[in-house]
């Protein structure tokens, strides 16, 4: 395999001529999943500024809050590395070495996820600059994964199959919803899956309706209770992520109806989706499944996400995504009704375009599992 | 106890005066720290644009993405609550909401934390608007805290010292560094604590030399390695934070000198801080032991942090900050010493200042443990 450190180099010359293209100065990283992907550092944002500046036509440079210079300076392929001290300002910093390098800054890219604050101070250094939305680069370069990345995704799409197939046995009515999360996680810490940024939902009766729900303490499972299990695990900072509802104790008519809807919907997207059509028509072959069977308006949010290093990422499977699907490209096809009040489902696999249509990451059944 | 609701409402009303006293339009929120302290929502920051807008003369309201809509509405005192669904330009809502409302856009304050996509956005959406860092008000209104909140860290602080006692009985040679942090994880959650933001620091041998290093599977504890112990819980979404480093086998002289010397710093610091006294006091007289000793250049940052819904907040210990302690306020005081490739040494506890002084919140002892 590539030594790790070329991999991260072409990825910075790849954005290097992205940006020459459109006479862009540089990109500006924050601590965030896209400096993760260009170098490797894999912690968030933190109240010390902490950047990688990628000039476009100068060598890359960390300006880094003193205490994290030794553990960068052993972990990266990034030459220069310059820390700032506490009490000192390391906006007036990144200024002065802007220009004392003649880099270009009247445009600037900056990281999506970018404080605000951090923006704000940048553009009182450099009132002339120009800052813009560095979005756009990194979907570029992001979205279509590499093998290495496709095959990390199998793996931890394998683990959370087998996670989700115990956590289903070991749901019964007495059992709070955050026991069950304790469960999941557990079992993954086991399959040595780390942990996913986005913590897993078990939302049992009414609360399976709300699809960002927070499990509680409180809430027992119950006879008559659908539940909606939503988890994934990490494996080398790649996700997997995987929903399934079971129902405990005889689902009613419509329950049993609005579940088969969901299922024909999730299928409809998986069978439909390939190289060459646009995310949006994904979304609109889920979505008018469910609409024929009469429930449109309870499907209240778009068909999926893309994922990978991040949850959620470039591509969004949504009304008004024109990006055409590309083989390498991974997200997640989740359809789901919620009926306020009384309950939701929803079933979601995560998949990667392959040269002909998708693979799954996630094989488990999705069959309706009565308890 | 003052009902919940009502304790946001006079947050809200406290922000909306002293936006008024600086003729602010209003504060825009997004999901982060400081909405948690307005409104309870707990969620990070996620890629749909969720913000609270607080308007200095008008009620505030919530623009969410329609799939948390329920959630919020359930558990807000915010009367006001607009979705947008995915497709829907959120940055537009909020320019048409401010505009047909008749609300001044002139200068918004908005929330440290939020994204620059969403503030290039908004900028994009109000040309003409001026956008500043809220981050003086948050401070202000979340610096000293109340009765209710010093409660809940006392708590989670005496939850942290019964863990640091069993993880130091946990620690012998061949464990990794890493099963220790699975240790220390599993007995907060023993003992109800929710995870802290922070992830826990073991640093051994060389490793206890960088302050905010990642612990690792591989990196086993030996005989002769310096052990940082460094982390905290959650209780309630209020947070603990404590290191203390111990030694397994005969500590040499040089490190036992340091040690002495960085405990001395701690102590001189916890009897120096007072109502009354600046920030940047109580960081240099840490500083001053600690230089005396001959070590100055190897303690390589601040004395510490504030604390509260966040591990890292205002007030922060360090030269420069002229913030006057007042009775209410909390932070860390952790002093160390770090001799690259060797090993570091920190000791921290944190602390609520009182009417005479300060009071930690840990009590754990901090003579130097050997194993």
């Amino acid at each position: 395999m590539e030594a790790v450190e070329e991999i991260y180099k072409k990825r910075a010359e790849k954005l290097q001529s992205l940006m020459a293209s459109d006479n862009i100065g540089g990109f500006l990283f924050t601590a965030s999943p896209n400096l993760l992907y260009m170098t490797g550092f894999s912690e968030g944002q933190m109240p010390r500024f902490l950047s990688l500046l990628v000039p476009t036509h100068h060598e890359p440079m960390f300006l880094v809050p003193a205490l994290y210079e030794e553990q960068i300076r052993e972990n990266t392929w990034v030459n220069t590395i310059i820390p700032w001290a506490d009490g000192e300002d390391p906006f007036a910093k990144m200024q002065s070495l802007l220009s004392s390098k003649g880099m270009d800054a009247s445009t600037i890219a900056v990281d999506d996820t970018l404080w605000s604050i951090f923006l704000l101070n940048l553009k009182g250094q450099l009132p002339k600059a120009r800052f813009i939305s560095g979005g756009k680069y990194m979907k570029t370069l992001r979205r279509v994964k590499s093998q290495h990345e496709k095959e990390l995704m199998m793996k931890i799409g394998a683990i959370t199959d087998k996670v989700m197939e115990k956590a289903i046995a070991f749901i019964k009515p007495g059992v709070s919803e955050l026991t069950i999360v304790d469960f999941i996680e557990s079992e993954l810490r086991r399959m040595d899956a780390g942990p996913s940024t986005a913590q897993p939902i078990v939302g049992s009766g009414p609360y399976s309706a709300q699809p960002h729900y927070r499990p509680q303490t409180e809430k027992l499972i119950q006879q008559g209770d659908a539940v909606v299990l939503d988890f994934g695990g990490t494996l080398e900072h790649y996700h997997s992520d995987m929903t399934r509802t079971v129902f405990v104790g005889e689902p009613d008519v419509e329950f049993q109806r609005i579940y088969d809807a969901v299922r024909k919907a999730h299928d409809a997207a998986m069978a439909f989706a390939k190289p060459g059509v646009r995310c949006e028509e994904v979304d609109s072959q889920a979505r008018r499944v469910i609409t024929d069977s009469g429930y449109g308006e309870y499907f209240i949010h778009r068909t999926g996400h893309g994922i990978g290093l991040e949850v959620h990422e470039e591509p969004y499977i949504v009304e008004g995504n024109t990006t055409i699907l590309e083989p390498g490209m991974a997200f997640s096809i989740e359809p789901g009704v919620y009926i306020p009040g009384r309950y939701g489902v929803r079933i979601e696999d995560c998949v990667i375009v392959t040269e002909a249509g998708v693979e799954p990451f996630t094989k488990f059944r999705s069959e309706l599992t009565v308890i």
